[in-house]
């Protein structure tokens, strides 16, 4: 048993992906019907999920997001660019058009508790995608309006997430989590729970 | 293998629970330990998780909460009374008491994307409870400052929701899901998935 610990555990944020490998579609699908599955405020299910594959629309979407990452990236103050580079995160991001697949996570403003809701299936997601030994990050652009103007998105949706999937190009460590006793809390606030 | 599906599909969102049923501490920790393994913008996991098992507390949440519910209830339209109705759900929240434990989920509004990471975890929590064999509902409560006021949370955090966990009292079925082909697109907006 414990299965689902392993996974999460074994799950990490992935920015760099082997182009062009043969992933069946299938494998994608299984994750989002994994996904479909989550609870949402009135059971609205406020998500739509869009597939990209082709290299001319991935491309079309790196631009607007790095366009937008350029001016973001000048912003920053200096313990964040610090962080950044530490990862060797720029305004660069290849994953955009080297991940095989990119899923457009949307949600529908119109429902009630729709991030919230959204971001539950986001969480069912990722985890179905490790399940399938697939690598996925999930990259929120800091400028959508462009995005959703080229790919004709209805205005009452709202662009939650993108996430490459594919397989890892480089191996890296998990960034490290917090102890259980820093983040549980029992009775009240702030007194840990004895493990 | 295949078992995340069978795991989401299993799991539903549970109103009523059988009080004071002997469920291991272990097996919430297991669960929150799931949660703690999502990922975070800038892994500054803003997530922070209270587990409340005693009675008096659980009657002053449900109380505030009821009082809030009375308001909310007394404004909504027909059709979503309509849809409430049939659920059989009212401004009473049994499941704040009779549930033998709460988690009271609460985000650091101070992390980048504060909200969304922390339900990337609550996804996470739900599918691990799941798995466990536990009930479990996310409740989000109308107000929140007069709980967070009862219960000293410091103001950089915000209640996010609240878990009820327990066993259920009467078995239901899940809400119906739309079909993949409704909520799954490929190449463009609108253009459903053949499967």
């Amino acid at each position: 048993m414990n299965k689902l610990l392993d996974l999460a555990k074994k799950r990490k944020s992935i920015r760099n992906y082997k182009e062009d490998d043969n992933i069946e579609l299938e494998k994608i699908l299984y994750a989002l019907r994994v996904a479909l599955e989550a609870p949402s405020g009135r059971n609205c299910q406020p998500w739509q999920f869009l597939i990209i594959r082709d290299k001319e629309t991935k491309k079309i979407i790196r631009s607007i997001c790095e366009a937008a990452e350029k001016e973001f990236h000048m912003k920053i103050n200096n313990e964040f660019k610090e962080w950044l580079k530490k990862r060797g995160i720029t305004w660069r991001k290849t994953f955009l058009t080297e991940a095989p697949y990119l899923i457009l996570v949307y949600s529908n403003k119109e429902c009630p508790y729709s991030i919230q809701s959204t971001w539950i299936a986001i969480g069912y997601l990722i985890l179905a995608l490790e399940e399938q030994g697939l690598a996925s990050l999930t990259y929120t652009p800091s400028k959508t309006i462009e995005i959703n103007k080229a790919l004709n998105i209805p205005k009452k949706y709202r662009l939650e997430t993108i996430i490459p999937i594919g397989y890892p190009a480089k191996e890296k460590e998990k960034e490290p989590r917090m102890k259980p006793s820093e983040k549980i809390f029992i009775d009240e606030w702030g007194k840990p729970l004895k493990q």
